[in-house]
């Protein structure tokens, strides 16, 4: 696939998914630019071009956006539990930016705009498993009401504006550049604390049901987005398959090569019990599905902490 | 049905639904306090106390709740036109003071938020008619974006702090009170102009389908979601019944004892083809159903607009 001719906008450019989805609209042949906070590794794959601002900053938003073709929407929020204890901020950090930015799309005559969702929490606790697209929605986080929200509004823009979108729900991802220590990021914070030798944190009891993808097979789901000329907009991206936790820190143990230690905190309010996204339409519509193997995806994750020590801090 | 004993603010009880909801739920027993801007008619139902203050001034509105059982919403923008002009106002005047409603509903104790959305909105062009509850929703309007965010807040300050609710998806009500000139309440406006032998004016060839509801009978689906006891929180209100904007004018033609001139406008974007509701689920557990004849419905929203001659000059 070869997006030779497209400039793609890369909104959140520097934190773990926009670094990894740089480097495959690179590798696919676009034009990248960069916006937002600069990456904190070095090492980093480097875009094109680079606009150094926060979001909501609409004039720098503008000059981000002249010329570009495609932005990539990887903004608002990084977290579902903190934004449940004052919902407002969800609103004002992300809904609020993300209208701005469709305006700005709209006055900047972009094709389209490629928004990361979260397939983890626009559905709610009573979701069909694995859950398609034609669930019902009801979030239980102010985060996944922010989410939502910004879908509705690129429907309204392609309606009322003709401003294409795509609308990827992804499941969670992990990977190389992901650094959290904040109750996301799952498998980085305890990849890290099994190499480290440091208890892992786990809220419940490990029963919990996740579909966690490698950060590569998102970076494809982007470069199709970018690619897509079919006429659907709202795709699931997710592994296919679900995994427990107490399942995903036996292969971490396995991959680090000793056994974690694990300690069990109460269960969280924002936490679904089992999330596994349907991903046939993504499959048979955007000509996308995962790639990667489980083991090797560990096992590259953990090589990247190694290599990366500034990320343990954070953990 | 008695409500006695119950306390419940009303905001947004001066306006066209809020005066009808004000003397339905006064009448089945509660207490009632309203808050928003007075009723600008004289005649207009009585409530037990009033608090005159904006949406969002949020001292004003925590003295309002101090006591409330329930909470009655009908604020938060009233045209699904005029915002798609400017979508981030429906954010800022709607969403965010509907999230510090719900603050201070939780703060302040209230035991249930009824919420007044919109049928003719929240779903969109696509959705099967009659439209039930569980409909994707796809608005194309910000409006109606905005309704749909309030619901979803709704469900998160359920799940998160047992604030109860019920949300009402109405269809397009009518009746005494309503006033409208800019693009809404379309019986109103085509019934004053019938009356006054001026033109009618529609967007489109008249062929439009809507589900028009007496206001008595939105009315008394609050007064039941106030009182309900069931564990179903979302419901359709509608007549039951699709009406094109042409059978609707030529039934206000047989009311006013003249054939109405009609203006024929261009068709509007934000305007759905066919908008009914499937009333089900009301039906059976909300123990409501509409109880007004159509013809008598007509005869009444023509008699209070003889009798109101200032709401004439607003039209």
């Amino acid at each position: 696939m070869t997006l030779a001719g497209k400039t793609c906008v890369v909104l959140g450019a520097g934190g773990f998914i926009g670094v990894n989805v740089c480097a495959a609209l690179t590798a696919a042949g676009a034009s990248v630019r960069g916006f937002g906070r600069r990456p904190r590794f070095a090492a980093a794959p480097r875009v094109d071009d680079w606009i150094e601002a926060e979001f909501g900053d609409n004039a720098a938003l503008g000059d981000a956006l002249r010329g570009a073709t495609h932005v990539i929407h990887l903004l608002g929020g990084s977290n579902p539990v903190i934004h449940n204890a004052a919902p407002v901020n969800e609103v004002t950090a992300n809904i609020i930016p993300s209208v701005g930015l469709l305006e700005a799309c709209r006055a900047e005559g972009v094709s389209r705009v490629v928004f990361l969702s979260s397939g983890g929490t626009v559905y709610g606790p009573n979701a069909p498993v694995p859950t398609g697209e034609g669930a019902l929605t009801d979030p239980i986080s102010a985060y996944g009401i922010g989410k939502l929200a910004v879908e509705k509004y690129l429907g309204l823009f392609h309606y009322l504006h003709a401003l294409d979108y795509r609308v990827l729900r992804v499941a969670n991802p992990f990977g190389p550049y992901q650094v959290s220590g904040r109750g996301q990021g799952f498998i980085a914070q305890a990849m890290q604390r099994a190499i480290d030798d440091r208890p892992i944190e786990i809220w419940g009891d490990g029963s919990v049901v996740r579909d966690f993808i490698y950060i590569d097979d998102v970076a494809e789901a982007v470069v199709c987005s970018v690619a897509d000329t079919g006429d659907a907009r709202l795709f699931n991206i997710g592994s296919g398959k679900g995994r427990s936790l107490l399942e995903v820190i036996a292969a971490i143990g396995e991959v680090v090569g000793r056994s974690p230690i694990v300690n069990f905190r109460s269960a969280r309010a924002a936490d679904i019990p089992v999330s596994v996204l349907d991903i046939e339409r993504a499959r048979h519509r955007l000509g996308w599905a995962p790639k990667s193997d489980w083991t090797q995806s560990l096992i590259s994750t953990r090589d990247w902490l190694l290599a990366n020590p500034v990320a343990r801090s954070q953990l």
